[in-house]
């Protein structure tokens, strides 16, 4: 069963337009599908770890098997700074931990069961890539609204200081990665100091992919409503784009071609939110010929034009971190 | 004579920090000559063509020597739509014309003599990816003020209508591209339909890199001043920020990691004009690791992280202008 030419993959995501509308979300994920990378016996996976009391409190972990040599191409792209691609993770004993939080509209998804192909993508990619790979699920609005999905991307967080290290993975090396609501999540962990864990330290960094920051200016709709509530003098409180700019942790952000325009406005104001305090951009890739889904559906794919960008953020930021701390 | 590893550039780079002084420039000159790449029998240049009355009305052409190969190895990098590397210019019977127009503040800079590496850097990569390349002076201010780089711009665009096929070159193929003061004039020609050669088909695209085009929110320096006046009642007129993302001209941007705070914003605001107008961004890459200089001088270099993505940005709007003018 080969996977179809990549040519063509490009051309049909174009065609599916930049509207987030049912028909495109399946077409894109039954697009994608054929190219998700598959479980071998080179990636060990622990399915539903609980995180919390809560059935949604619950991950899925992949690790590296052991004596499995990491796969550098994966980090080998064009573009900036080669040499940390070549690097890997040298100097680093422990493995980084990448949790990913999945989107939904703040009301569905889930990280996958073990026989689909998302998101154990990201876990596989993650894990073939040197670190150790989470997808997380958290509670669904509208039971559990704002800030519940903060919430509980804290508890994972929590949890995983405590449990990191039983999978070889480094406890100060946790890396939080989101799309979409879960962007929104991981942004509302970072954003708000009595989420997070530890003031400094809990977390090495953060990867927020087609995200929304400013609840005030974003599109009305059911989705939004279900996790903000209707009370707009909360919306100030509830965004997070002028804390982002002024946080010292690593952030790599990225907005999506083919994103629809409310997510094309808040990437735009997030770079200016960053512009106009701080004098320069957050890193931030637009990606190319990608829809709002198609960003993270084809992580790990042979056509993979995100995982490399995300892999060159993590390590940048450890070697920065290790450089400031003087830690070997 | 070997070049420096480029592990040492992307270190230096850095901290020349991103504060545009004639100390940093000179350094980011000294630290990226050595990685120029060199004139070659690959390549024929035709120094000082006129392409108007004034002595700076002048440009360099490179064009690839004939029975030359196009080295499409500088077009196959990883990112989106590698097909599109493969493929190379096929299909295409003409070369597309690439002008570069260099910055300076307004006031100074130079295509470069022909033992230079600065700009004939641009030139010989040009070439060398199967363009015409063209390094083009213009007027300066405060002697010839706004708009008359654009007015220049204008002129080449002219010239090169009737002249480029003596090259091999396709008149309906041209593409600007400019950098600092270089991309005001390329926004600004683009911006006045008064200056364009003719409403629509002067050009294919335009590249713009480390730009302004908002002049009213610009920061006031000499430089500005002596190009756009100080008369605010102008800066709107003056200003191509709307008008550019009003445009059906493909365009593509890059601002660049150590690019000054004013550069940062402009494009910022850039995103948004575009993003508020039409819900999506413009095409534009943000360069990690380069300053407002280090983009440009290193095109052609092996460390090359800008050039690939023109090229790729080229091929896309031939291809795209060529299926939807049902051109062979």
């Amino acid at each position: 069963m080969s996977a179809p030419a990549t040519t063509d993959v490009w051309e049909q995501l174009r065609s599916l337009g930049s509207e987030l509308t049912p028909a495109q979300i399946q077409a894109t994920r039954e697009l994608l599908a054929p190219h998700a990378p598959r479980l071998g016996p080179d990636v060990e996976v622990h399915r539903d770890v609980a995180y919390g009391p809560d059935p949604r409190h619950c991950m899925d972990v992949f690790v590296p098997a052991a004596g499995t040599p990491i796969d550098r191409s994966r980090m080998d792209v064009a573009g900036n700074n080669r040499s940390l691609a070549e690097e890997g993770w040298a100097g680093f004993t422990r493995a980084p931990v990448l949790v990913f939080v999945h989107g939904g509209g703040f009301v569905s998804g889930d990280k996958g069961t073990p026989d689909a192909p998302f998101y154990n993508n990201v876990g596989l990619w993650a894990a073939r890539s040197g670190c150790i790979g989470i997808t997380m699920t958290y509670r669904l609005a509208p039971a559990a609204p704002w800030p519940a999905g903060s919430e509980d991307v804290g508890a994972a967080v929590q949890f995983l200081h405590a449990a990191s290290e039983r999978w070889g993975g480094d406890p100060k090396g946790i890396f939080l990665m989101g799309q979409s609501a879960g962007a929104v999540h991981v942004a509302g962990y970072i954003a708000e100091p009595r989420l997070r864990v530890v003031p400094n330290g809990d977390i090495a960094g953060a990867m927020m992919i087609s995200g929304l920051y400013d609840v005030a200016r974003a599109d009305r709709n059911p989705f939004q409503a279900a996790y903000y509530g209707q009370d707009r003098t909360r919306w100030p409180e509830q965004s997070t784009l002028r804390k982002l700019a002024e946080t010292s942790l690593p952030c790599f952000y990225s907005v999506s071609e083919f994103d629809p325009p409310d997510f094309q406005r808040q990437a735009a104001w997030l770079v200016e939110a960053h512009a106009d305090r701080l004098g320069r951009w957050p890193r931030l890739i637009q990606l190319a010929g990608h829809n709002h889904l198609s960003s993270v559906l084809q992580i790990g794919s042979a056509m993979d034009t995100l995982g490399p960008e995300l892999l060159r953020f993590i390590h940048r930021s450890l070697r920065r971190s290790s450089e400031s701390c003087g830690r070997a």
